[in-house]
């Protein structure tokens, strides 16, 4: 009777039928959200090179060996240390203190703190209009998001380079410190971390600001131009550390060499525990792969579930991937990310030359929220394998409470919903399918 | 300069660019959020007949007036009064207490409390067949949410007639209580309230148990079939007593007698503090003529601003104002109402013959979240106004969350997001605008 149910389940191939079939053992088991609790508990912050990654790694293979997959393994890479240190502290002189955390690069203060004048600036560009006008002084980025467009992502990247890149302008021209106000809508004190790039400048201290610290130094600055802040940052660039990202798979059972990547990152900030960022993705991904095999579905292409490491401040797995995928001896087909929080779905991303292929198939996709697909597909990790030939996709879910968390202590597993989480495990579950059996 | 502003203000009335300008200005003022907050902290919950709602009138009068809307007045309407009382207990005997709270409509129980063998159910139709059997005892409906469905409004449709009509069919066969598993997917242990009607049989102590708590009585029964329970409820169920929704509204210029209603319901449940159910509706409704009158915009058509009382126990609030609406000399010519919470918009539900007509307006509601208008409308407290000849509209927002909070304790402020709930105002800003400008 087993081995007639089997079968039967077998023949329930339809894409009507598979996705029903996702829905129903998906929502039932919630596994993603059993996975995703799983490892904010007992793994925690796993920025790249930390204890917390190593947990990581082995966290991923030990859950890859659970659900069944092949050709479990590391793909190797070097990763940047950054280590936070016990002490981070910003103080008005003669003033009360502010909220702050080290960026992601950030160079340690001298202890005891180095202290300054502050110049509060919106841009970029008047750090370069004001040039040696910052030498000895602490500039302060100030740009808010944009609350009036409708996207997060759209405020955000309209509001990062502050962050990226705000700090090393500071720096080439002498600046002592930088404070960055922190990249979220959110009405609060809590800073956001975030990698911070100095290329070839001297590495000098640069810190999140909380959004209300930020509003609170702007207005002391109105008051007294010429108040003074100091900051003490305790933490430590380290030299590159081995590590890996980490593959398991089910292989392809017409054409096992075109292989279809199913990922998030594994590394997180050291800030909150990583859950909507990326433990969504991670889990979600895993979760795929789970229902493909507990429903008996076995796909014609081989389908990885890559959990890449180092996406935060470096991107060195990704990049170790895919030059390891071209070596490799087969076809990088396809790639599917998840990787901008657990919430709804809303609709897959997808490079343009595959929309009109894929368009047909967005009904089934209905029911787990996705209303379309639209332009879209280069996140971050699995970016490089375009230039592989992959067709690129994005899982999109709804945002607006995303840069919330991003990269803060608020990062927790209470802010991910369970069926929210699923619906997107579902959907990509369901994606990565039809790309094996109908292709792209 | 300013009046040339007002002019080139009033000539920007393309759909787009309205649609454009109440994102702007909606975004930066998040006004629905702002007003649910105090609605939350200075009214908090307005059970029809409360002091509450007496509060709550006189707040929606107040924030009309600000607003500036014209001819703000009462539309009296008779409620049945439900008091909760001081004491709510729940135990099995011999045993560990179960949480609890009384539905609406409830009977009380014997000072002491009453008990009795507990026989548990999962549906009404079980009830009918026991029959006499239930005399004496003390029934427990224990379906839960099917959780494998995509939809939590259907998974509560599915399961909701247990705790409507679950103890009226226990109390025709001589139950002595009831106890019915909280309509909610959430994993915790608080009681979901709501009302439960008797019709004319009579009025039984009927509690809802926190989720955990009926997983435990659930577990308790299995292992001993005899267990006992005892229940204590000091609910009264008053005379019918005078109150009122509250209307207002901005004149339509070119026909006034064509009344666009654009609301949600006053009233609430006396757990949390009602802000998804229905403080959200509230406030996004008169935060959407708020948008209109700072905008400038004046419609073709009356915009009318109702906020009915009595949705949760009577919908007496709703019959009345389309009693009042029929002999009021004027045309009921559409409803738009938001009542699913204040979560990101995703549809326009709308009654079926009107679809083919806004359909095309769906492009300008994308950036609201707004993916299409579906099949649907008909809304409760709008859905008297469908004889009345209106064409009715319902927002339809993400649910996913909705019965985790849904007349709990927990449907607080902070589960509401500021941008989520001002992106709801907006699209209903854009809607009301639009019937009235280019008619259903």
């Amino acid at each position: 009777m087993s081995a007639l149910l089997a079968l039967l389940a077998i023949a329930q191939t339809s894409p009507a039928d598979v996705a029903d079939r996702i829905r129903v053992r998906g929502l039932s088991d919630l596994g993603a959200y059993r996975m995703l609790s799983d490892l904010c508990e007992n793994v925690g912050p796993r920025l790249s090179g930390s204890p917390g990654s190593e947990k990581a790694i082995a966290w991923s293979e030990a859950r890859m060996a659970e659900i069944g997959l092949a050709n479990i393994r590391q793909i190797p890479c070097k990763v940047p240390v950054f280590v936070r240190g016990p002490i981070e502290r910003c103080q008005i002189v003669d003033g009360s203190s502010l909220t702050i955390c080290a960026l992601g690069g950030s160079g340690a203060s001298p202890k005891g703190g180095v202290s300054g004048q502050v110049i509060e600036v919106k841009s970029l560009a008047e750090v370069e209009k004001l040039g040696e006008g910052v030498r000895g002084k602490i500039v302060f980025f100030n740009r808010p998001f944009d609350a009036t467009l409708a996207s997060p992502g759209a405020a955000y990247g309209g509001a990062n380079d502050q962050r990226t890149r705000g700090p090393a302008t500071a720096s080439k021209f002498g600046a002592i410190a930088t404070l960055v106000r922190s990249m979220t809508h959110a009405d609060d004190d809590v800073p956001h971390t975030g990698a911070t790039n100095f290329g070839d400048v001297p590495r000098i201290p640069a810190a999140a600001l909380g959004p209300q610290s930020a509003d609170r130094l702007s207005r002391v600055l109105k008051a007294d131009p010429t108040t003074k802040v100091e900051i003490e940052l305790a933490c430590e660039n380290l030299p590159d550390k081995d590590s890996a990202s980490v593959i398991g798979e089910i292989v392809g059972s017409e054409r096992p060499k075109e292989v279809i990547v199913i990922g998030g990152h594994l590394d997180s900030w050291d800030k909150g525990r990583g859950a909507h960022d990326d433990g969504a993705g991670i889990t979600q991904s895993l979760e795929a792969l789970r229902l493909l095999k507990v429903l008996g579905l076995r796909p014609k292409r081989t389908i990885r579930a890559v959990m890449f490491m180092n996406e935060e401040n470096g991107l060195r797995g990704a990049r170790a991937y895919a030059d390891w995928a071209k070596i490799n001896g087969e076809t990088a087909y396809a790639g599917l990310e998840s990787d901008s929080g657990g919430f709804m779905p809303r609709a897959f991303g997808v490079l343009p030359r595959a929309i009109k292929k894929v368009r047909p198939w967005e009904p089934w996709f209905r029911q787990f929220g996705i209303e379309r697909f639209v332009e879209g597909g280069r996140d971050a990790d699995i970016g490089p394998l375009e230039a592989l030939g992959a067709t690129l996709f994005s899982l999109e879910p709804e945002t607006q409470r995303y840069f919330d968390y991003h990269h803060s202590d608020k990062d927790t597993i209470d802010k991910v919903h369970p069926r929210e989480l699923q619906m997107g495990a579902n959907a990509m579950a369901l994606l990565v399918w039809l790309i094996s059996e109908q292709g792209v």
